[in-house]
């Protein structure tokens, strides 16, 4: 009898297929189940034990984890099943939103389960590698006593806190910062690019300022939880100035001007709020409130 | 007499009084002037020598650094100068726009003089270490030339090419990147805070997601100067469900959602371009015209 716990694996995508290798190859004993059978044949191989129901494979191992398309999908596999989540820990890493996730929390509660909702920053590849981040929320207590199997996935498994629905807030909130290094980088390269600068010859010069970047975010969270947000350099009129430059470059090259005014207008009304004078961090204020307020 | 070339610094601001401290602690004879010549003081008390009127301050050294608070006051300055700019190479450390930039280069050159344009990437206490960024544009000979000297102000001097415009750009193009990483950072922790996250909290996670993009803009970068841009991981079709997801959770939260909808408007007119299959470089596309067009 193995020394490990049992897991089992609903959902065997791209992503749920990584997730039940990697409890394979750290030793657990692993059932999986998916819709279209034929995906679990490469894992039976491996060694997992393929349920013929989804009751079947959550009353095989007390954590179950589920990898669906979406909530939809969630739903329409656990709705139709009896007392069978009686006692389960269901670790749910299909994409969502929190609303969803506090509701499926509380639905799993009402059957006697415990529900933690996670949120997977990796590929399929990085699963079971140091690359692999998966953040986790709901009680701790579940996700400690499942974090020595969790912990095949990698050893980036975070908990973030009880709330359920934190996992898909971080999840949007690290999305959302990508995108926006990404935007500021590609508006950057259009840029230089109709000057005849190569995206290659910027890319160093972004780099070192993304990290740099990368080092300021304490101290700015700082002021933040402070709500004091002293100019240690430059004050948001100083930005304001450069700004303008940034979007008259911009007009001038003909590209996107949208973003470099998105910018400046944000920082205007933070002027017009009296905060010139602050330094960067005091936008927050404009950011916890919609733009039409 | 001194082995190091001599160097005159015009423009005692914050930033001028901390380049010409840094010329005079490398050993070079250093000539300053300021409109308000008392600002002269500390540095003359180091050794610097003061000129009496800019006429003098340019005759004085074959390297002439300016570094006023805008492209006026550098007119203001050199506009009434005679012959004394012949042979002189003006380096212009005042911030501005391209067009601004490959003017001054114009107006020298038929004054027989030669055109440094600069941009600093760094606060007043950098300069003379490490992080002191100050990247150049213009005839690289000239560079070249002065490059002994100019390192007094720190290893990071950096020419850019030929086009005079180029430091302006990428500053603007740098400004631009870091205000979009903090606005990302802030809407993210606008977002986890109206859910009772501190910032302090999220700082970590956001620091580690920065470092991680910071490691994809060389492959992105590639990408775009090729033209061609496979999606290695998600595709733009796929990052535009995760943004709308991301827009759901801002309105429900109740902060900013301008910002949401401008990330996710973009993505949607590269998907109405037939972008969907591809990554999220292929965004460049749309950040190189005017969002009008
Ligand atoms: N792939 C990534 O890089 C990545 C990264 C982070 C998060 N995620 C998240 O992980 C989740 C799964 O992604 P994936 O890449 O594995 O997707 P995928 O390869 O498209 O697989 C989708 C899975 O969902 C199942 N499914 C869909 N609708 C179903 C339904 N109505 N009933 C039962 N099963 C259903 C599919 O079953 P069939 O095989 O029968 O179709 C398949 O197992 C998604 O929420 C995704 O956002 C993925
Ligand atoms: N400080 C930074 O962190 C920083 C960083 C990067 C770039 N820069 C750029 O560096 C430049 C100078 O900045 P700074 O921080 O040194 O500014 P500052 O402390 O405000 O100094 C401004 C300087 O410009 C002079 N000046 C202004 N108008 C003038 C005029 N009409 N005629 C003659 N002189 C005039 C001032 O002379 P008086 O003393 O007589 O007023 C003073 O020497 C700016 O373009 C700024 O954008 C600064």
């Amino acid at each position: 009898m193995s020394e490990r716990d049992p897991v089992t694996v609903i959902g065997l995508g791209l992503m749920g297929e990584a997730l039940a290798g990697a409890f394979l190859g750290a030793g657990h004993p692993t059932t999986v189940w998916n819709r279209t059978a034929a995906k679990a044949d490469r894992l039976r191989a491996q060694g997992a034990l393929v349920a013929d129901s989804v009751a079947d494979a959550v009353a095989a191992s007390p954590l179950v984890v589920v990898c669906v398309s979406d909530y939809t999908a969630v739903h329409g596999l656990l709705d139709p099943l009896g007392p069978v989540l009686y006692d389960r820990v269901l670790v749910n890493l299909t994409s969502g939103t929190s609303q969803s996730a506090r509701e499926t929390a509380g639905w799993v509660a009402e059957r006697g389960g415990t529900y933690l909702d996670g949120a997977i920053l990796a590929v399929p590849q990085a699963i079971g590698t140091a690359e692999a981040v998966i953040l986790f929320s709901g009680p701790r207590p579940a996700f400690d006593r499942h974090e020595p199997a969790l912990r095949s996935l990698g050893p980036g498994m975070t908990h973030l806190g009880d709330d359920h629905g934190l996992s898909s807030l971080y999840d949007v909130a690290v999305l959302s910062l990508m995108w926006n290094i990404l935007n500021g980088f590609l508006h950057g390269t259009a840029l230089l690019g109709a000057a005849g600068v190569p995206a290659t010859a910027f890319a160093p010069v972004a780099k070192t300022l993304i990290e740099t970047v990368a080092g300021w975010v304490t101290g700015y969270a700082g002021q933040i939880d402070d709500g004091a947000y002293p100019a240690l350099d430059s004050t948001i009129d100083t930005h304001l100035a450069a700004m303008e430059h940034l979007i008259d470059e911009s007009v001038a090259a003909r590209v996107d001007v949208e973003l470099p005014r998105f910018i400046e207008a944000l920082a205007a009304r933070a002027v017009a709020a009296g905060r010139g004078g602050d330094g960067y961090a005091a936008l927050i204020e404009q950011f916890r409130k919609p733009a039409e307020a």
